[in-house]
């Protein structure tokens, strides 16, 4: 299927099966999206994280642009996490997503303050404060996974 | 695997296999990466299409959001497009990708231009605006498709 067909179908979906608030066609397309956005997020912090660990050179630029994706794609998989989500692909969201939101939007709101501050710490061109920074994102990533997301 | 544990591992895979440039570890993650962007452009220029062609509600700031992600996430495949990711993962991206690289920037460069007038034409809060800019992008994505993606 052609893109352009693709964005008319997924489109008409909404239209038929969704509010405009749910903004996803299909329990599956909600989950392919957080997952992309999260996919990108790892490959971002990670290479971040390289050049904070000494395993990669140091690129004051690379790292800038990396860290202000992460801050970006921080913001964009909650809205995923809707009602009705947790089943429907191979997700490893667990139920306590939708059972103790108040915990999960926590930690959610952390992650994007952590990214932003390491999108901060990347602008200044400083590998100690892109360090110091690396730790909080590093440590909100884990906390969440830790009470959310079901082990392989 | 945990998060921080894959991240650790895509890190020192990046440092052990390629140059700090390449910044993926192998093709199959640029692979992944590039479709998880298209995924999350089409979701978000498919949302605003819908409004646009009147099959759901306008809801500027909905609208205004997706035009924002869209035009960010059009900035973020193209750096996946390295020397010998033309393999490795379910792509359906054309040899012409590599062969024809001054067209295929272009055609990069012009989907930037347009998802850039869609945010600004969202931001407006104008859905005759957003119609007019729809149709660049559109026609930026088809023409790129076209061209350079196979069929499935």
């Amino acid at each position: 299927m052609k893109l352009a067909s693709a964005i008319l179908a997924a489109s008409a979906l909404v239209a038929i099966s969704a509010p405009a608030s749910a903004q996803f066609a299909k329990p599956e397309d909600a989950i392919k999206y957080r997952q992309s956005v999260m996919f990108i997020m790892a490959q971002n912090v990670g290479r971040v994280g390289a050049m904070a660990q000494g395993r990669t050179p140091f690129d004051a630029k690379v790292a800038a642009d990396a860290a202000a994706t992460a801050e970006f794609m921080s913001k964009l998989p909650w809205a995923a996490f809707g009602e009705g989500t947790d089943k429907g692909g191979n997700t490893r969201a667990k139920a306590e997503i939708w059972t103790d939101k108040a915990k999960f939007n926590e930690y959610a709101e952390k992650l994007q303050v952590e990214t932003a501050k390491l999108n901060a710490a990347a602008k200044t061109g400083s590998l100690d404060n892109i360090k110091a920074a690396m730790a909080g994102v590093g440590g909100s990533c884990k906390t969440c996974h830790d009470s959310f997301q079901a082990a392989r």
